[in-house]
């Protein structure tokens, strides 16, 4: 069977071909796999890729720290796949999670615990589902 | 009322201080405001954040294009923003839409129409709600 000399393997074919960044890297989103709220968005390289498809556990590379990072390692909230999914460019993950806890390291269940709100030509944020679940201080003892 | 030395004005204050990457770019995460679903991950930069929050529709950062674009601006497929949401560390927003027909250029609802699946070591994608919704080669007249 020939194939269209119009077909994009990238975006119509089912090789997985993640397209990796200048530093290596793809964005990874997480999801609750529950309630379908945002937990964080993050970056994964080769490695961190591998692993979380091999354990199903997510993995993720720090730009920060520079180094993988199992999620959950130090504060106990790992995040459990339920589902990956790629996007149209293969540049971009989405994974579907049962979050352990709280996904942010400021100790909320989300990293997007603020809103953006505009009035009056002013932009300003305001605090949303910013509960606590944990004290940084104490989990990660600075 | 004194601040606390450690007090870290980014991931706990209420000012609105987008960090644009190297590139002018935050990442900017686009869901369906009526089922949850990731519609796409794209860039914004000043520009079109500022558009985003001014117009209440999406408008992005095109890096394959080098140019500002509004959502929909050739397909019709707009997002209607709902809410926005600024991440911890603001360098990512998650923005809750109503998208007005699909939201990928091949004519999908979401970017994120293959599963990721992993069987005897080998990862492939599978195709799940992958339905075209328009005809891309007519909507964009290649």
């Amino acid at each position: 069977m020939s194939t269209p000399a119009d077909f994009n393997d990238i975006e119509e074919g089912l090789d997985f071909q993640p397209r990796f960044d200048a530093s290596g890297l793809v964005t990874c989103v997480a999801t609750d796999a529950g309630t379908g709220e945002v937990l964080m968005v993050a970056h994964m390289n080769e490695e961190a890729l591998r692993k979380t498809i091999a354990s199903g556990d997510a993995w993720y590379f720090s730009r920060s720290r520079n180094a993988l990072w199992r999620k959950g390692e130090t504060s106990g909230h790992t995040q459990r796949v339920v589902e990956m999914r790629m996007d149209c460019d293969q540049d971009a993950i989405w994974i579907r999670v049962e979050q352990h806890g709280a996904a942010c390291h400021t100790g909320r269940h989300s990293c997007f615990y603020r809103k953006i709100d505009a009035a009056d030509g002013d932009t300003r944020l305001s605090f949303v589902d910013a509960d606590r679940q944990f004290d940084p201080n104490k989990v990660y003892r600075k």
